[in-house]
Order: C-alpha cells, then structure tokens, then sequence
C-alpha cells in the first residue's frame, strides 16, 4: 500500500469508530470523552515526540531509539486524525493545505523534482 | 496530485533544503539552528492546535476557525517532518508504523472498507 | 500560611516522598517510574492549562471554570516542583532566578511598590 | 527577601505592566497580544523545560545545565503568571489551592515537618 492508501484506510477506520460502541475500542472512547479527552492526547504526544527526539539525540545510532521517535510522531499523527475525525476533518484537508502552501502541485512538483 | 505525491513532493523539498544555505529559507535556517530549535516548535505547533481547536469547539460554524484549525494542524505534520528529514526519517516511516499498528495491509484494507 | 510556609512544607512533602515506597503515593510513584514520567506529566498539564484557559476566556464570569483553571496551573507548578525534588532542585531555585532576573531585591522591591 | 516577598514583588509588577504602553516592556505587549500569545509562551515553555530537563538527564553534572533546567521552570511560572494577571488571578490563588489540596495548614505543616 502506499502512503494515500495508508491515510484512506485510517481515515475510514476512524470514521467506523464513530458509529462503535465507547468500550469497543480506544478511538471509540476517546470520541466518547470528547475533544478535551483528545487535545489532552495531541499535547502528550507531542510532549512524547519531544522526549523521543532528545533521546534520539543522545544516542543516534540505537536503533530502537530511532523506532521510539517514529512511534511517538505516529501517535502524534495519529490523535491529530482523531482530532480531525471528531471534528469533520481528515488528512486530506492537512495535505491539501501543505501542498497549496508550498506551491506543490502537479506542475511545481516536476520543477521541484529537477 | 493525491496524498502520496504530495508527501513525496514535501520529503524531496525537505532533502533539498537540507543543502541550501541557512539564509535561503525558513527550514534552511531552521536546521542550521539545530534540533532544540526544531523541537521548541513542535511544541509550539502542538499548543497552537489545541487552542484552534477550543476556538473551534466554541464557534463551530466558522469557517476561517475550521481553516485555521486544518492550517495549525498541517503547521505541526510539517515541524514534525522537519524533525523527521533532520534525523534521517520521513513521513514513509511513520505511515509504514501507523499500518503496521492497524493491521491495514492490502488485504485487511479491504475488510475495513466493507 | 504564608506563600514561602506553603512552598517550604510542599517541598518538605516532596522530600519525604523520595524515601517512600512507590506504591504508597502517587508522588513516589513517579519518582520510582522516572523522569520521562515526569516530564510527560508536565507536558499533559502545561496542555491542560491552555485547555482551561480557553474554557475561562469563553466563559470568563463562570466560578467553577476560574477554579479548573487555577487548579490546573497549580498541577503544572506542583509537576514541576516534583521534576525539580528529582533533580535536586527546589521552588527557591526558581524564584531566587526570578528575583535576579527583575532586580527584585529587598531594595529594589521599595522602588516596585512605589 | 523570602519565597513570599519575591511572589509579592513579581504580582505587583504584573499589575503595574498592566498599565503601561505595549511597547514599554515584554510583559506589556504579551497582554496587548492578548491571551493566545500568553498561552502559546506557556506551552512553549513547558517544552524547553522538558528539552533542558532531558539535556541535565544526559549531563547531570553540568552546572550550565543545571542552570539552564531552573531558568526553563522559571520562564514557565513567569508566564502563567502573566497569564493569572492577565485573568485576574495570581500565584496566591494556585499556592492557596495546593495548600489545601495537601492539608498544609499551620497544624498540617507542624506534623509534616516532624
């Protein structure tokens, strides 16, 4: 699968959850408690990221350290989905943003490829 | 230009700022500044969404708020790509880990689709 | 109490929880799990306050959301009180630093309050 | 001057910058910003208290770092300091919720202090 398969899938389970009982699963609770529940996630996570990446610093060449700091961006990424879902959003929105920002588009890519 | 090709265009801009001079460009700068620097605006980025989406929560049919809130949110995905290309990963490792973690494989893709 | 009896006996507090047993509070439960523990706490509660803030800047005539939000602050400075017993540091530290920084002597306090 | 003082001098310094011209002193343009701005400082700074925090973990016998750690924490308290001033509130009301969180009253503290 690639990356745009990946972010469909997620979007589409996050969108199941909606409709799942709270104590089916963690996305279903967490939508449950509500958006406080779930900003109080986004914070930790990031606050995770920051503490991975020191680590990550220290040590450069464990490799399991290096998983750390991608499993805590993961979490990141994905509590903000959470967020997004909860609030009729989803990654499309965010890439459609970064690529109009940069200027990325069909065209711009084939430039910035050169 | 779907998600795929926009975090590849994203990635191959991050590498080649990796090479421009620090006064060229915001993530030019940003790295030369070093990963504290990168890190201090994650966490800039991680408070800035959850105030956007507390304005969201509060004014619900705004639709700058909702952009504001998707803008906070791509600010954050692209700090923490910056931390990412700075540290030798990027946006294919954490996907890989977010599909790895939901089983959303080619196959079980197609059973969550169902 | 005045506020330097409250911050003494809080620290005296958090200096006894060093020699207790990690079950026995939830302040010797953190030392026992570490500072990323602490950290994580600290993050979690710094996230909290922006949380509450905004709550209060919405409903700013609301008692019960000025209390959340004092109480909220106060798990943040409480946090960071239990990262600095850690590292053998205490609120005097922190306030001595911020007494220097604004020239806040015992002279130069005569000349603030005028 | 002891812990109380300090406080007392540092809320009535919040107070006066209320009063001045944005562009008189940082303090007084952090309020003209308005609260997002305070808020946006306090979740910044929590994030280089854990970033200086993970820094002295790695070298705990670094005075500068040591330092560096309680310049971070005090940086925090400052600025929700500004944000209580900024709000009505200041350091006496989180004190005073501790206090009471903890049983520190003059009798309490007397038995802690044993």
């Amino acid at each position: 699968m690639n990356n745009s398969e990946i972010l469909a899938a997620l979007t589409e389970i996050l969108e199941q959850r909606k409709k799942a009982k709270p104590d089916s699963s963690y996305v279903a609770s967490l939508y449950d408690k509500g958006i406080d529940a779930i900003l109080k996630k986004v914070g930790e996570e990031a606050t995770e990221t920051v503490m991975a990446a020191k680590d990550f610093q220290y040590h450069n060449e464990d490799a399991a350290l290096r998983q750390k700091l991608i499993a805590e961006i993961a979490d990141l990424w994905f509590h903000t989905m959470i967020l997004m879902a909860d609030q009729g959003l989803s990654a499309d929105d965010v890439l459609k943003e970064l690529a109009s920002r940069f200027g990325v588009s069909g065209h711009d890519e084939k430039a910035a490829r050169k």
